[in-house]
């Protein structure tokens, strides 16, 4: 039985849906030493989310934050939260319609992933620089 | 401590949503080896979803399917990726809306579930075929 | 390796988003043995959720409560499943928006949480009474 956990700093990004798959994997090259197993992506924010979808269509990622932006609209008349500006608020809502963590299987040291299954970070802030994640994986090392 | 994974194909269904308990843990019988553990079910897809809710009433699954229908319409002027139909871009953000990942606690080799509490596929393509999931799980082993 | 699997029963809440983290890490006390570790929250209802979001503001808790009467209204001429009051229906939906289990890193002894991060008990009916949680946590024992 192996642990990993690390946390590890995102690359700041626009507000919108990014793929960011390759970046959470290169930061985890412990994977390799591990056969079957468990992996969590765990988002440390409550303004920002996780979720698992299309991983080749540009355009899949744009409707993703059109539709959003929809569904959840800024300057709504009863919001009360709104000091830290007209994005504060529907960013916490979108994070917990999405969720903050990931939970893949892991096989031969990668997440077992559908062929079209890419890691989305959703940046729901206007500005939310940095982001943190903890990775934590376990399974049986690899033989 | 022990370890499960594999991956089942579950039959094909037609757009909504279908309580697939039975069928996921029949897939599954080396869970009766385990004490105190848990258990994944991994969707490999990215227009469909797994939610756990009302196992009873048929017409719970019939409301979630006019209600998501209606959440997340299709056609929506806005949409970019609109080449494998209408029911395609909905279908992506319905299943990111859910999540394609279940983790249930195991006890005494069956999932611990509440009593009203059943597995989802939620079928959100016209024609999405067969589905494939991949059931990890790891615990104890009984005594 | 150790493991760690118990129910609690979380004290009855009025319908709205309640801040529960405290409540349920003091229900797990067992969990100050553990190294590197993981834990999962699930609630064992399907009209109510967990979810994690900003633990500083009550109105940040409030206007959730207004979002989701909003995007998920009662009394939808389409809907079925009536017969248990009209919060019932959007109760089951809300619950599958934000889902009923939470997967939390643990480090010594206590979930790896981003400083606004907390745990909010989503009470989606009028009268839910008592919810009963699952807590399981696996790891490796703390040095």
């Amino acid at each position: 039985m192996m642990w990993i956990q690390k946390q590890l700093q995102l690359q700041a990004r626009p507000r919108g849906f990014h793929l960011v798959t390759r970046e959470i994997l290169e930061g985890v090259p412990e994977m390799h030493d591990m056969g079957t197993g468990m992996m969590q992506v765990f988002l440390l924010h409550t303004s920002a989310s996780l979720t698992l979808n299309e991983n080749a269509s540009p355009d899949v990622r744009r409707d993703f934050e059109s539709y959003f932006n929809k569904a959840v609209p800024e300057n709504e008349p009863y919001f009360e939260h709104t000091l830290e500006g007209p994005d504060d608020m529907p960013a916490h809502l979108k994070s917990s319609l999405m969720g903050v963590s990931l939970m893949l299987p892991v096989q031969k040291g990668r997440p077992v992933l559908g062929t079209w299954q890419g890691i989305y970070l959703c940046e729901h802030r206007d500005y939310g620089g940095s982001r943190r994640i903890c990775v934590t994986a376990w399974g049986e090392r690899a033989t």
